[in-house]
């Protein structure tokens, strides 16, 4: 899994309608100081997550063996939301 | 899922006769602005879209199984075509 | 799988329920020394391990699968706390 | 998916028996202009290329269940070969 | 599928046991000159390789299926020993 920052939503209007019915989220995954290479994600939202928020994103199939859907075509999904990151201190560790 | 732009088709005569008749859609994803690693892909046509369009891609073995084909060689669809992209305005989150 | 140290804890309240009393772990992953892109994964603890400690971390659906519950929205797991790690001894193989 | 060139072969003695009878081949992605961090592959051949040509790859577990052996330990296949790749015109999605 | 050099092996104690009896060994993977994002992995080894040889490694849900125990909590092993690499000869296609 991975932390990320909900930065925003996606409409789509023409879509698999296995999507219909899920929120799809824009996440901007959290990455070390020096870390120029983050990649902006979607994922659908099993939580009830808000723009602004960070949370937990898993990733890949089980993302959608995770939803009652045979065969839903989703490779991600926000599965938690996150209240605190504690880490050990070390400036070098620290997440943006 | 990511976001991408519909920039090209490929065209492939000598192919795994499970694609036949899947339209073959090169894809640029969308980024932040200072990242330059940005990479092609090929994904197939779930829901008719264009070149110049901005979609969502599904990736890995989720996008095999949506298709009805049994163990069809794809590892990446277009599950949606994008309306509007909503974010919250910040610079930095800005996709390209 | 790759080799990554424990730098911290995510706290969660609300959360998909098959992520209950599992501890949520940060991991940074081990790099080559010219190597700037690590990227800060979130890994269940298969071990018992804990922060500062090196560790072996297996990703995808069989980090899933390791685990007794079904379906588990889970993407990576950590299988081994790391006692030494021996290489040849080249400087440009060493981990960091 | 994704496009690329096939740079050359791999020989290989010993190796896992479910290998036995297929073509390993390397894989340069083609990549757009301003990025350095293609990186070499290897897939099996399902579709009689040489090297010299473009070419469609699939990765992942779905490039193992299109082949008939049960588990075969493959994660990359070529699945076709390619005659043209159509792209609107503009320069910094030209690929190389 | 990748090509790595083994460059060590990781000792682990303490670890799932589904691991024990398989060697736990590092790759380095070969790259492209002008490419600097090399990162270490872990492998399990599936054909008897030995340290400083170059090796082909299968990522993923399949090197988990391609051993004989279930739901191992594997994502890479070793299924072959290079021998020789040929390819076309163009300085920078040549793998370090």
């Amino acid at each position: 899994m991975f932390l990320g920052k909900v930065i925003g939503t996606v409409v789509s209007t023409k879509k698999d309608e296995r999507l219909i019915g899920h929120k799809l989220l824009i996440i901007k995954p959290l990455s070390f100081k020096n870390d120029t290479g983050s990649k902006p994600m979607v994922a659908i939202d099993l939580v009830g997550c808000g723009v602004g928020e960070t949370v937990l994103v898993v990733q890949g199939s089980t993302a959608s063996r995770s939803l009652d859907k045979e065969n839903a075509p989703v490779d991600a999904a926000v599965v938690g939301i996150v209240d605190t990151i504690e880490t050990a201190g070390s400036k070098d560790e620290d997440l943006y």
